[in-house]
């Protein structure tokens, strides 16, 4: 059994606050600072691995962290959630995204269905269909061949999904298994779906329409959208468009789409990357191959998670550091700066999925807490992010500390050589170099050239952006936000806070409002 | 003369910290929530206005700042710069990007050129520039029409100009302006340039390089990669190529380039984009007359900002309840959140153009500071935040302020009636509801479905995202960054921060590292 406590009811997180503040700068210099790197590092899947040398821990924090894993109980909440109990304890559900890339305990068995062998089963279909649009089984009116496919969808149905297709995209181009170019529609502004519409080819493309209920407003409307135009091209929207949804929506059944492709409640939008919502995209766009790979590296780093012993398992470690960093040290921001421009869009991605998990203030019993959670998280890719908001990290009055993921190699290959290092050697060494800025600083008498330092990340490193470790690092992030939610005892499977403004969005389009609400109205002309 | 002193040695800040704290909740609630909406409103230009109804204040928090405005002379200190006085003194630099759409005070002359005179004629040879490129009378040397542009630019000359080349791309489409397509290579790392250059047909593709020092290693790096792809495809770069610099830069007189234009030091990256580093690629992307209305709205918003009556100057307005927010309220971050998919590019430029003027720890005469400065800057079109971070907005630990944006209509006028809205209507219904979600919030016995409200937001309403209007957008941002860098007493327009990075970067291509450095390079492969 495991108990579910507050943070601050535990001994552990009391002695945490005791723990001896680190220098950076101190420890982070000279032959200290050569042996920390060496020493912080713990291996990942896909041949990554996680150095938290640059973080404000030693020995002595590391070990505080890891009596709160144990006190807190996280290896065992998180072995009852890949075993199948209800986490998700306000909307009464499984979490089991897990389980849409591999099986880490018992089998789960939900209203009579193994839930892994469901998962299974509609990874399948997926790629069976996949496979006849690239074969030209399946295709168009005429009989010509798919060359778009384009997912309507938004929130987690978008951003995830968007994230893994743009990192994977050249990767894809370069090792000759790119199979259809993708786009998205997921703003419920016109201009978005009519831009994409007018950028494509709607007769040559198919669209994913993902919604899990079946009734969100911005997909069914862009649904509209794109039907209507469907239409006005002469086509048959049934003959161009799947779903992706759960058994229980009235997307389900409809004659509608080529096919619907199934997933559940247990898979929450912003987890749902390795499910059919992400399934479906990437395996049209690279193939199902590929989506395999994608989820073979986020079973592996799943596997890593399950790991007690907190020093072998980085997501754990990088969630209690986070919590540290959070609760204790104060920060209240979390960067995360990849130094490859495929993941552009990964640090969007990860916004939703941290702060729209932890961004709490109700413990998992619906009683206030008195401690901050989530944090904001923010983001872009370097160098560009140096040219930017780097000042800041560098000399604001704020502290945020930065999570830096970094690749040996390129993905395309294609390089040139200008002063004597090629442009990935440069990407590199700008990200090696800004660790050390960061933590260290550099002393100047003129203070508005001095640099305090103190200022910790962390990094993730790996060879190349494969599928295999962007599985990895999704996975990695996943169970990093889920093992904090545990340690603040709050629901991070929920999102109670996006409903208010759905009601009142409503009541503005029925015109039943008043007070502000029917001025600001009137203001936009509504 | 006016006199710079720091924030906390002025009366009136001590006042403004012993104003009564407005409570949003009450405030924003039923007759009185829709008198403010009416009452807390100024027009801005080109049609938009500024509504801060939902922000904490009231009118004796708005009398309070009124007079730190005063004690802190921010319109004789805006006097001062638009008339050519050396505020950027970090630099020892005039601040003038003002200048580059209009004369809001004296003549500035600097080294005997009359700064207007300068930045208008090098805006009218961009303008004969692209004309003669739109009529083929410049071509690629088989005597063919461009048809795309490319950026080679990082931070100023990327984010800024990318965001208005993506803010208006549907509307000059829509509107029969579309002269050509426009990209950008941005980062160091060569997935970026490789990318971009396997999207388009090179021997009709015109490259802007942009660099004001012609020294920054990203660019000079891209040109590179550049310039061997137009080889490679047997063409001769310098009839392909065009720079933007500064006049002493070593780029301003090389014979590599088809045309150069000039900026000078007088205009910072970051406040670039009425300049030469945006005029150029939306000159030739939307023809010279674009670009001309684009400053108009900027140079009429400016204008503005120079009215001392702190009620009738939306950016003073702005700036000041945002220092009130993070100084006295203690908000540490600021989302902007636009319900325009046009402008999905338009918080990342922000969060340089707020973060790198105002992260600082230091004022302008170099001495520490104990207050806190420039907030963190984030942020994503809406409806689709609404499904990602709006969470924690809205239920999270922290309070975020809020800057929302929204038009009446759409670009491009496209629409689809779903459940008797448009898309435009539902977009618009949802920015409405979202205001006053958060201000109002709503009780619930159920903890987890309780919304505590009481979080502060602003609008600005505009009727469409015309050129106009989007400069009128962008000079209100970049005033309030710079009245609330005048309100910190720090130096808005330098940016230090930035040059440890770049130093110890060299020092790991140089194999010159010891230590951390050293250690970070190897698990790099560097």
């Amino acid at each position: 059994m495991v108990n579910w406590n507050n943070l601050d009811t535990l001994k552990s997180y009391e002695a945490l606050t005791k723990v001896s503040r680190v220098d950076l700068v101190s420890v982070m210099s000279g032959e200290s600072g050569a042996e920390r790197v060496k020493k912080y590092q713990v291996p990942m899947a896909a041949g990554l691995s996680f150095n938290y040398a640059s973080r404000e821990v030693d020995d002595e924090t590391l070990k505080a962290l890891s009596e709160l894993a144990k006190e807190a109980q996280l290896s065992e909440k998180f072995e009852a959630l890949y075993n199948g109990e209800v986490i998700n304890t306000g909307e009464k559900r499984l979490v089991l995204h897990q389980l849409t890339r591999g099986q880490l305990g018992n089998k789960v068995v939900s209203d009579g269905v193994d839930k892994r062998e469901f998962y299974l089963s509609e990874q399948k279909k997926i790629a069976a269909f996949a496979d006849k649009v690239h074969a030209g089984e399946i295709t168009n009116e005429n009989g010509e061949k798919f060359t778009t496919v384009v997912q309507i969808g938004i929130g987690g149905s978008d951003l995830g999904p968007r994230a893994m297709y743009l990192a994977l995209e050249n990767w894809a181009k370069k090792n000759g298994c790119f199979k259809m170019e993708a786009k998205f529609i997921s703003n419920v502004d016109p201009d978005d779906a009519s831009a994409v519409l007018g950028s494509i080819d709607v007769s040559h493309s198919i669209f994913i329409l993902v919604s899990k209920s079946g009734t969100t407003l911005e997909t069914l409307t862009n649904e509209s959208f794109v039907t209507d135009a469907l239409k006005k091209a002469g086509l048959n929207p049934s003959k161009h468009m799947i779903a992706v949804t759960s058994q229980t929506s009235p997307l389900a059944k409809s004659d509608s789409y080529l096919q619907a492709f199934f997933m559940d409640d247990y898979i929450g939008g912003r987890y749902s990357s390795t499910s059919g919502v992400g399934g479906a995209v990437l395996s049209l766009a690279f193939g199902p191959d590929i989506f395999a790979r994608f989820l073979d590296g986020a079973a592996a780093e799943d596997k890593l998670a399950a790991e007690s012993d907190v020093s072998k398992n980085p997501a754990m470690l990088d969630a209690l550091i986070g919590v540290y960093e959070r609760n204790v040290l104060g920060y209240d921001a979390t960067a995360v700066l990849p130094y490859s421009q495929a993941l552009s869009r990964f640090p969007a991605h990860l916004q939703q999925l941290d702060m729209e998990s932890n961004g709490k203030s109700v413990n998992r019993f619906g009683e206030p807490i008195d401690y901050v959670t989530g944090p904001i998280i923010f983001g872009e890719p370097g160098t560009n992010g140096q040219h930017s908001f780097y000042q800041l990290l560098h000399q604001g009055t704020d502290i945020v500390p930065l999570q830096f993921i970094g690749f040996k190699n390129s993905q395309i290959g294609n390089d040139v050589d200008i002063q004597g290092s090629t442009s990935q050697q440069k990407l590199c060494a700008n990200v090696a170099a800004q660790i050390v800025a960061f933590a260290c600083g550099k002393k100047d008498e003129n203070l508005n050239k001095n640099f305090k330092g103190g200022r910790p990340s962390s990094i993730i490193i790996g060879d190349e952006l494969t599928p295999e470790a962007l599985g990895a690092l999704l996975s990695h992030f996943e169970n990093k936000v889920m093992f904090q939610g545990f340690v603040w005892n709050i629901n991070s499977f929920d999102q109670e806070g996006v409903q208010l403004g759905k009601v009142l969005a409503k009541k503005v389009l029925a015109h039943e409002t008043d007070g502000a609400l029917s001025e600001y109205a009137k203001l936009l002309n509504i």
